[in-house]
């Protein structure tokens, strides 16, 4: 009996009504997700991060696949061979698989074009002890997402921190749930690959990061420092020439950032968090720059200054 | 009669169905844009912004605004109040604005939540003519969308474009329309602030441009060259010592970027009109940067070198 036939036995699931269906639904919404401590992943690129990342460490549940995703995606299909039957992070308990209909998949997804697979992971959080100390991350670049609101932006900030070689993601109380299945989708795969701790509170571990030795900047559009006089400065110490203008902040130190709300940016406390305020310049007419695209620019200037200097 | 009631005269439009309306609607696709030179500008934010971009040179046709939105945007009706009747770009013709009910302007709207304001302006591209000489734009900074296909993707490369100060957008031809509602709306306003000129041939067009000693560099994650020695060579001469790494552009010089295809990149023929292909360089575990994310970066990186230069 080849893959397919064994994806597919004793039956194609066909009924969106049944109750695994509605379970794999259920992780739309957050109650779902918390009650079951699982996420929906959708798509073959997330996936196939998932599948990767199970690979290392034991991640998935679960992975339904239709007919058509799995004539198309050859090298996927290969990963899902690899992982199939293999642990579950939950003792005991092995990875599922499925052959299922097109519409047995959109009832599961939340995306409205899943692209054929779709599949349920763990959440699989870290606890505050194991951020600093000995044998801990300790991590040198971080960005904490601080009341964001919107999926695809905290998503995207995921991608951008994972690109620019950050080691940690910090979500506040008050921001979206990263494992929304919109956020997840932004990813890009990036929630994989990332340690990834939800629901601070950010005076507190804003206290203990600075304790350990992280700068903590606010990226705050009215922040009093311009990234790009940090940047010159961090350059010209790394030369050993005067800066054009003199700066309090080190960016090749270990660094967290701090991205705000979309509407109000970061409140006076969130502010207050903070050991400097950075503005990213707006050189142009622009009004602002969007959250995701901050975050971005302002975890690339850390990492420049951060690989540059080791 | 107060300005309120003047929106309201003869009668609150309420007729979904009617001709004008649908002459709006119409303007989501390419076809009836192409018929009426005109685009959507739909919510207040963007609608703001062409109000604003309006007093400095006629382009708005229309507004329509529900009663809600109305007593909501106290300043955005101070703007609407000066517009009214105001000359538009055609000879003759005054600016249109009426009260309409909520379900017209779901009507009218391409967005989900157009919250309750959109407007009619009239495209206004550039010529080639326009760029390059005595008087005309002689550009620093440009950002060319090579093949962009989604919408939102291309508006946040130009919101992106015009927070770093880029001086002309440019499209290629296979790129999604700027005047795409879901693209006018992801530029945050940042259409309004910088001259549009789309469907250029790019080989030509890049000719011109190294003619005019502009430098063409190719965001390319395969490129030879990374972001970070460009911006590290370009800081070092601006310090007078030597680069860690030295290379063949100087990032302070004027450059024109080609942000590329979301699944396919630039091609081969888009490769070979650039003067160098440059890297965003991926530190951590991310397969790729968002196009987006990537043209911001990019972008930063020459306003940095470009204004520490002057």
């Amino acid at each position: 009996m080849d893959f397919f036939e064994r994806l597919a036995t004793p039956v194609i699931m066909n009924n969106p009504s049944a109750d695994r269906v509605k379970d794999v639904a259920k992780l739309a919404n957050r109650s779902g997700r918390t009650k079951s401590g699982q996420f929906l992943v959708e798509g073959p690129q997330a996936v196939r991060e998932a599948l990767l990342a199970h690979q290392k460490k034991p991640l998935l549940d679960a992975v339904y696949i239709t007919e058509k995703a799995f004539d198309r995606h050859e090298d996927l299909v290969e990963l899902l061979e690899e992982v199939h039957g293999s642990p579950t992070p939950e003792p005991g308990r092995k990875v599922f698989m499925r052959m299922v209909t097109d519409e047995v998949l959109a009832a599961m997804a939340e995306a409205v074009t899943p692209q054929g697979i779709v599949a349920v992971a763990f959440q699989r959080e870290i606890s505050p002890a194991d951020i600093w100390g000995e044998g801990a991350i300790n991590p040198k670049l971080v960005a904490v997402l601080t009341r964001v609101q919107d999926p695809g932006n905290a998503g995207t900030i995921v991608r951008a921190a994972d690109a620019a070689g950050a080691d940690l993601i910090i979500t506040t109380k008050g921001t979206v749930d990263l494992y929304n299945p919109k956020a997840v989708r932004s990813t890009a795969g990036s929630l994989f690959h990332l340690p990834l701790l939800q629901g601070i509170d950010l005076e507190d571990f804003a206290e203990d990061a600075k304790g350990q030795g992280i700068g903590v900047l606010a990226a705050d559009g009215y922040g009093r420092v311009s990234l790009d006089d940090l940047q010159d400065a961090a350059f010209a110490a790394r030369a050993g020439v005067e800066p054009r203008k003199k700066v309090k902040y080190d960016l090749a130190a270990p660094t967290m950032w701090l991205f705000g709300n979309e509407a109000q940016g970061l409140n006076d406390e969130e502010k207050a968090a903070a050991s400097l305020r950075v503005a990213v310049p707006i050189h142009g007419a622009a009004e602002s720059l969007n959250v995701g695209m901050a975050a971005g620019v302002c975890l690339y200037a850390s990492a420049l200054a951060q690989n540059r200097k080791r």
